[in-house]
């Protein structure tokens, strides 16, 4: 409630609407658009390539109008970037020298050292704010639109130094309407860390799905024996490759690097398991219990 | 309600108070007692070797009674084997050495092929029936019972040809008062099928809370960068060691089987990541994404 009425005084004191412009309806994008359409006045224009994402969204009030790129960036107060990372970096310097001057844009990709690279002696940076809510679910396109998905969620917001205070200001405002708690990281130390709460976790679950998939070795029905905590695990298989690929393929040196440092465990595992090492196996899941204390997220 | 209707036309139709004893008062053990308690006429005695889930259990009303092992079994109608699989399988022939002729000794351990094989030649292995209960979460003792776990769920039974014809209708019974499904499933198939969706997942969330916990490289609050995609695959590295040692050990080879074509998966996808294989990567998260249609569960 703080960061709302926070946000109430500032951005609706102005008693102006404000125009807001989302590249790209999918899940974060459509979620975005359906909490500030609740919370702030706004109109809010939606640009995607897919004509079928646009439409529904479109029907299902989740937007006030769609646009072509090239017609979206007139009197826009933000824009949201909310595309796979790689799209992100290609468009940005094109979308930066095309805004008007008080626009304020807002990318919400889940990697930000290459991003942040891309544009950081563009001309316009100062208009940038390069953030990554922590929000979001496995499912894709604006059918999974979820009002209040960021409520009580974490932002992250990269080289704030160089972004224009009135601009971060406005950003973080925007934010608060979202209900997120803005804090500011390194761009390398994001990704980095990210690599290991978050990718591994999504090349993992992949990884399970393959290797129950199409395994001949087990029961036809093998899915009927699963319980809670396949599922669990498995959830982020069901992850939309469009926006994971580029992910993977943008923060690759961390990834592999986590990647390495978790197949080792495996390999661990596997050689405690077959040595009936019970001892070590005791110390090594006593150890990864710890996590109870570590998050509290469910 | 079919299971509990049913139920009631038979178990309580006798009018008769049903006699539960319960070995291992930890989640699953105090669940079920929570549970009968609930639904059917019954006194409830649990056996613990842990005296403070013992008095737990009966301050807070989870059971009826606490006793030693070796008076536990007079009059029991029911005994169930809530403990790790190597203490099920450590006890069980001395069990059925000395319940009475009419008691119904049912285990729910989630390996079933070892547990089997010790008593297959047992003069009372009639009395015994080999379960499964597809059901419980990563918290454990009495303090998590909960009212209900077992509702909807699969419950599985092996081996079912060597349970008397009564024994096995009873053990039915009591487990669709438990609002379960049951489904028969020869025991080496059970265990292969259920390393790779069950006992795998908790082997790979263990090594994920290892990778990440203690590691030097990260952020000291890395955690609060974690977003709920992590806590999911990492939810289950909060279960027991004590359950799940005696588990990995006991179905070392089909969790080996597993674990070489999941760690193989990880290895291509490695090197899909490092050759920015798009292509490749893009079959294999879509074939991943499968798993959208073959698991309904959250």
């Amino acid at each position: 409630m703080k960061h709302l009425s926070e946000s109430k005084t500032i951005i609706n004191s102005k008693k102006m609407t404000k125009n807001i412009t989302i590249i790209g309806i999918g899940h974060i994008g459509s979620s975005i658009a359906v909490t500030l359409k609740k919370r702030m006045n706004c109109i809010i224009t939606a640009v995607d390539f897919s004509k079928k994402n646009l439409q529904f969204a479109l029907e299902n009030n989740i937007v006030d109008k769609v646009s072509e790129m090239n017609e979206c960036f007139a009197n826009a107060d933000f824009v949201f970037l909310c595309i796979p990372v790689k799209f992100i970096e290609d468009l940005l310097p094109e979308i930066l020298n095309n805004v008007d001057n008080n626009t304020v844009v807002i990318d919400v990709g889940s990697t930000k050292k290459d991003i942040c690279q891309k544009i950081r002696n563009h001309k316009n940076r100062k208009q940038f704010v390069a953030a990554h809510p922590i929000a979001g679910t496995e499912y894709n396109g604006p059918q999974s639109a979820i009002e209040g998905l960021f409520d009580n969620k974490m932002n992250l917001i990269c080289e704030s130094e160089l972004s224009e205070k009135s601009v971060l200001e406005k950003a973080k405002e925007i934010f608060s309407v979202l209900k997120m708690n803005t804090k500011f990281i390194d761009a390398d130390e994001h990704d980095k860390n990210l690599a290991y709460v978050s990718h591994l976790s999504h090349v993992l679950s992949f990884a399970l799905a393959n290797t129950v998939i199409n395994n001949n070795n087990l029961h036809s029905s093998v899915f009927t024996l699963a319980g809670s905590g396949f599922a669990s695990t498995v959830r982020l298989a069901k992850s939309s490759p469009e926006m994971w690929i580029p992910i993977f393929l943008k923060n690759s040196e961390n990834i592999l690097q986590a990647l390495d440092i978790f197949i080792d465990n495996l390999l661990e595992y596997k050689s405690l398991i077959q040595n009936s090492n019970s001892e070590t196996l005791n110390i090594k899941l006593t150890e990864a219990n710890e996590i109870k204390n570590l998050i509290d997220l469910k």
